[in-house]
């Protein structure tokens, strides 16, 4: 890794796989457990072109990069943290394989055209506007509620920025997932495979992975169901494969 | 249980739960595991009017006896499957609770009027119309395909016949949640527990459970998975306890 300058409370993360690292600030923004999984979920081809819409400091594209040698863009729409994900890109030499956009997203397809896109992924804000965001500060209001775009926007958007047969992998609250099946649907974006995420064997599901197809055929598959804790409060097995390991064939970048 | 005739290779099958029989047959129908976990899954209220669609032999009504005085009414297209499953309500004597109808679910509404029922439940035809239905028999066959309705003129019936806060039980398969959930929101019916059965913990959803709430709003539960076999083969212990058990508070009706 080589030195970029820190702002403010910013530190330096190890994403624990490839010798990657990233910028975090616990005042502006750090990456969660849903974005990890949702890295490791999506399945994106060896080559062409990604996006990384809503992509805060870039932790889903730095995490790609050990999987793929596609071409990664992140679009984020606040200044700070388009620039937390730049300085991270920079540190592990990615930039030929990284490019960090500053903007909104749903003026995307005026530069880019329609049917850009092999895959996008996706880790919108879970929450509708409501009084609730009055707690946080502007950056994490931003990041959780739906201020700056909405969820139909979103999947709007990435039904227009995606090829033909172009996939989205979404991350999201199961709360919601009757809109987001029934937005999928409706912008042609076609569900195909979900996995839930359960704390628990005996808990309810605190977060859904979907994968839909971009004119695809009505066939969902529900994954086995993924369990974060085992009953003695220890990571599962899997989740820890998921989490933490390495990524078999990834570029020896220590 | 009090003697009715039975025909063909009729036979009486033991529902094990509350001294309760069945007439079963297998040239004509036999009950499914689904039907009994969507009966262990419908919360009934104590009184009311509850409506079985598509009840075949009429082993989810039976079932539903077990926890509710509520008066039960199942309807069947297929006159020879209403016939069982009126003979097997004599032999259980449950002429006072439960009432089999012989007709077309989409013509009820014409009889009942509008926001009848507080209570639907239904284990619909899987699939849709295709080549497939030519290997079984016409009674099978309109039981497993959609060849007397579709799923949505389930759900839109359903949504005509339930009150304003009435509830939709539905069995159904996970391969066609995307279109469940868009049509059940479509028609006013919002999904608000939803539970995943997977044969083990590490194998792909073969069926689903689906509470909607007439009017509700959109807030979905995804419960904790229901896995029915455990690694070392034998049926796990939540699924024993839904499948086998004696309801509690039931009436004894040995």
């Amino acid at each position: 890794m080589i030195k970029v300058p820190l702002y403010g409370q910013e530190r330096i993360d190890d994403l624990l796989t490839d010798g990657l690292g990233i910028i975090q600030s616990r005042e502006v923004f750090s990456f969660s457990m849903d974005a990890v999984l949702l890295a490791r979920f999506a399945s994106v081809p060896k080559y062409g072109k990604v996006l990384d819409m809503c992509t805060g400091n870039g932790v889903i594209p730095l995490l790609l990069t050990t999987t793929t040698k596609a071409q990664i863009e992140g679009i984020e729409i606040q200044p700070r943290l388009a620039d937390m994900a730049r300085r991270s890109v920079q540190m592990n030499e990615l930039e030929d394989q990284i490019e960090i956009r500053e903007g909104d997203l749903r003026q995307l397809v005026t530069e880019t055209g329609h049917g850009y896109y092999d895959v996008i992924t996706v880790n919108p804000p879970y929450m509708p506007v409501t009084s609730g965001e009055v707690k946080l500060n502007q950056h994490q209001a931003i990041a959780r509620h739906e201020i700056e775009c909405t969820l139909e926007e979103v999947i709007f958007s990435a039904m227009q920025l995606l090829k033909a047969g172009g996939k989205l992998f979404m991350v999201h609250r199961p709360q919601r997932i009757g809109e987001i099946i029934t937005l999928l649907c409706k912008h042609r974006l076609e569900p195909k495979r979900i996995r839930f995420i359960h704390p628990k064997i005996d808990s309810e599901s605190n977060m859904v992975l979907i994968e839909a197809l971009k004119d695809g055929k009505p066939d969902v598959r529900i994954l086995p169901p993924l369990i974060v804790y085992k009953e003695d409060g220890k990571y599962g097995d899997e989740f820890m494969d998921i989490y933490y390991s390495e990524k078999k064939g990834g570029k020896d970048r220590r």
